[in-house]
């Protein structure tokens, strides 16, 4: 296949590019019988959208989803889920200036490297534009997850070189995360880094972040063995963002220079846990852990503990400072990138890196039914 | 399907316990009519084998292969390539103590948590063990790229804290590699870490570490945009090791502090390239880039660039000081992990992300051939 | 997956029910540079439509369908193309009295008892209008195939008992294929057969039949040996259509009374061969076939003779006549099904037998590519 | 990929030519936790081979399996399930001159024109030896069915233009089918065909024949609509075996001359059925069906009543009778097949069709885990 097509029984094909007649996603093996409504859609492509204040591209577009099938009196009918969102307000002139040209720090090289052939505008399919279709599918899959009990939480955890304090250290708070521009969760580390990007942005360039997230309540036995390990999937999945350069789970980076003693998180007897809603075994005995530096994966297995990632995003390559590249006919040219663009993706990203998470953890929720006889 | 099958086109399953019969590997989709024989996929395994002097199990195997199939006349058929490596000097009496138990940092309970049952001779199918399969098939990928022109290298890039200077810092030495212990492309270094992993290991503890790769000579426009980049399936590929914590592509984690006006790579008119093994189309000009950041992928899609990423592990779970855990009872146990494990994993790690490489390289290169009418 | 995905490489998603928004197509893995318009997709619509005279349904549609994505100046992309074809005339209110009823020969009970839950309204995904996806991603499999040369034309083969003469028989018309609402190759026979029909019409009945598909022009070595066979793959697309229930190739169920020495196709030299889209490997020389009982696939894979096979369909199940069926509840209901529905689905079925045809060869043209180095 | 892979969640990849080192199979996604013992697959290795007296292969080869991996202390892991059978006896040599020319009938020149080269000896992948690895996992997924109460049967219902009474038919007896050479379950039949084979064979000539199944006990629900149905998924699945040349289900071609009035089966309340395996969702009554033209399928489910089905296989092509071939530098050849050879290959499809069969219903068992929430 031909990449566009993601997850094995929760299984989505997005299309769509930034200048053409729309974006969507159609989800094939969504389980017949919860509810789904456009707003639930709907709510999370606004938190895709870039903020009123926030430091995102000002380009205005209402994002209004349709569910053109699969869901009937509010309720989805194990058929596919095809969701459209419309593309308005485009204004594809505006790219007219870029048509035969290779913008740094973009695929538009490669893509015609690949096919020989583009569509300039916006960067096509490989617009940042795209993720609306997962989007759109992931929020299909925290529906469904939700029904389950499971949360899926992320949040910017790095802007502009400034650091942001994680959920066990102090003046992290979850109900910041929505509450300002950046997403990141305390407010004034959200203030002063909203201040560098606007600094850095006034300069004609765009600063790298990276996003956290923390899934909660995941029943253990998710992921599978060998290829498809649960952190395997999570990172393709946030790999196959545009400008995702890195992930890392748990102890992630730092483990390379600590002890086996140090980092095995030990289990402890938890029988009171309440039941996963993939219940364990009979015969297996409920456990906490003492530490978390797995990131809540054992052999590619949930382990019970929430689940911790980070992934970093280098700076959103569309800047205005003077570059120098090539055209089509492999002249040298000047560039200088005009219009508003993000000059940091981190709080955009946070409902992207959800959704993907949402993504691979319905699929591996479906595939765990078939574990055992 | 359950986790044991890698790639689309170039399609491998593997299968074996530790302590089984044997190990191995299927690839479905391996192209005819190149040449394959026992001592390319011995060879790879050889390097897979604990070192003589180094931090490694003594556990000594003849892990000698035999093809099954798909061979003929020391070419390759078309037809399914199977490969079966026996165990041999088992000893699967030594692990009678963990039946009962759970091994932190292992996966034993969440194993058991998916599917109530498991093999605990030697971490059965979760053991590391379990790599072999990759690398055999890993071999014949390889095989494959060679006449394409594409080279795979990894190293070790960092061990017990100490790191280790990348190909363009002075005192790297590709010919070291392979002729210490550790992999270190640099022989001073070597031989501190090596000295420090002793230590580590006399006290009964583990150290992480870290494994870098580069790939050159990739034809530009591999990768397949949205889901399945090339670097979204490095890092499924990679992740999919079981002590790997994390990745990153070019400038990888620093990003999240750097600025697009230094990040951005530049591409330059580069005529006099040697065509690539996948041509580029006829309109396409050929560019160099002024730099590596992007690690060789933009947009999920080689440009022609080495790819260079890195993958971190953490120490090696089976350590011989004290733990607490748990049985199967759900009672608490203490733990001395007996016999003797790598202090740490590098050094056999380096093979196997090399094996990983290929396969989805491989697997893309294919792939690629249906791109364009 | 749950079966709303169809290939591999050029692989087909199709969403939406009779009664929703709208139904259609992504195709993922559509090579990029061919030219497509919405035309080309819109007169297979119409083929497949109700037939002004003929004796189909009189549902009166525009089928226009619209391209979403991946065509950017009247060329494909690459990326996933979206074909989307919006529901109207719908009258929903036409099914109310079905709402609480099982028909019979109709999926109504079955897709209960899979999902628990379903879209009365025309049958929703299980409707015939299901395959109006297949037949717009098909018009593309078709324009893409054309510009290798291949062809594909199917005709009704027998209809209400009727028998029809085959290509190699006297009186076989294929200019008259579109000429009659019966889709029958002879005036004669179509002529006779449209009386019957409308003499069991008018007894609130329908009848049986089947269509055969020619496709000529298929370079030899398609289709992918064990599971993939070019047959296996033709059968799954043909049985995948609602009302089929069987499928024969070449000599088919008379093989069963034949004799070794009568159905061998024996090979004969062809040097003067013009070279076929993906030419056979230097060493292999041409040859052309003493017949074609083996429909044109030996050991599942192309042999340079036209592909043959015929499919056969049940009568709609849909009839005015009374019958005994169950409710929700468990009681026995009579049904009278009103409404004027096809009393054969013959001619309906024809672009959509190609469609699924075109869709398969597609598929193994691209994965063809992939098998030699 | 390639054609060796079976299946989305019991996913089977067969290997091994037929004068290779062996063959074999990887299950991956077998479930967990049920009994499996080296016998459940001998057993069925041995109905494969040539019976003592019947009109087979007099190739003698014990066919003894090993599991290599996936089940421990007689229990499946849920890791992978491979099984390994050597290829003895071989006496490749009696193939060398059958290098360079192409059987009329056989894959010989049709895998040349894909993939330029050949395993001559016995068809190599081609030959009906590549069944071996079918039945082998086929084994393994009747284990799996029969503790889900599903039972396969197959039967032969033609040779040699000799038909064979259904289970509805006077004369047919179950347990005839394992006592005769021909498993044709009615004795004088089954004697009648034996000698009018025998009389074939002497003239050096063989004969087509057809094999029926019949599945019973299967929960209602199992099969995706659209492009997965059970019977798509059947469909597939029998013409993949080499020799088969059509497939119909239930009334099948029957169908083409019948009405709708006729072919309808209605369903009838049916509120004292034992649960199904899956049971039904609780608001849908159980119903039986007034007849069985269907199959046991609508509209791709499985409706509970016996899935019904026939295949039809050519007569084998390797003939001892004269026939005129063309070798490989294109030259004219007259060719005499030497050896002992099956004149009908009926019987040994028998355990080949239950085992393909008992691969699709296990792949859609587990699917159907995954429909509802």
């Amino acid at each position: 296949m031909a990449g566009n097509v993601f997850g094995e029984l929760f299984r989505v094909t997005t299309f769509g590019e930034s200048h053409g007649a729309g974006l969507g996603c159609v989800i094939d093996g969504c389980p017949a019988g919860f509810p789904l409504t456009v707003e639930d859609i709907a709510a999370e492509l606004r938190r895709r959208r870039p903020g009123a204040g926030g430091p995102s591209t000002s380009r205005a577009e209402a994002d209004g989803p349709e569910i053109l099938s699969g869901v009937f009196e509010g309720k989805t009918l194990g058929s596919p889920v095809a969701i459209l969102v419309r593309n308005t307000n485009q204004r594809s002139g505006d790219y007219d200036n870029l048509k035969d040209v290779y913008r740094p720090g973009h695929a538009d090289w490669t893509w015609e490297a690949k096919y020989g052939f583009r569509d300039h505008r916006g960067g096509g399919r490989s617009s940042a534009r795209e993720t609306l279709g997962r989007v759109a599918a992931g929020a299909v899959a925290k529906k469904f997850l939700a029904a389950a009990g499971i949360e899926i939480r992320a949040w910017t955890s790095a802007a502009a070189g400034i650091a942001v304090p994680g959920p066990a250290d102090r003046g992290f708070d979850w109900n910041e995360i929505e509450q300002n521009p950046l997403r990141i969760p305390h407010r004034e580390i959200a203030q002063q880094a909203l201040e560098k990007l606007e600094a850095i942005r006034s300069e004609g360039d765009s600063a790298g972040c990276a996003v956290s997230c923390r899934v909660t309540n995941l029943p253990p036995g998710l992921g599978e063995p060998v290829f498809d390990k649960l952190d395997a999937r999570l990172a393709a999945a946030m790999l196959s963002l545009g400008a995702a350069k890195g992930i890392e789970f748990g102890a992630g980076f730092s483990a390379a220079s600590g002890l086996g003693s140090e980092l095995n998180d030990c289990p402890v007897p938890a029988p009171d846990l309440p039941p996963a809603f993939i219940p364990l075994p009979p015969n297996v005995p409920q456990v906490r852990w003492t530490g978390n530096n797995a990131g809540g994966v054992l052999g590619g297995i949930s382990n019970g503990m929430p689940l911790e990632f980070t992934v970093v995003f280098k700076p959103v390559p569309s800047i205005s400072k003077k570059q120098q590249t090539v055209d089509r006919s492999g002249t040298v040219q000047e560039l200088v990138i005009q219009g508003r663009h993000d000059a940091c993706i981190a709080p955009r990203a946070v409902p992207v890196v959800e959704a993907m998470a949402a993504l691979v953890i319905a699929d591996l929720l479906l595939l765990q039914r078939a574990a055992r006889i």
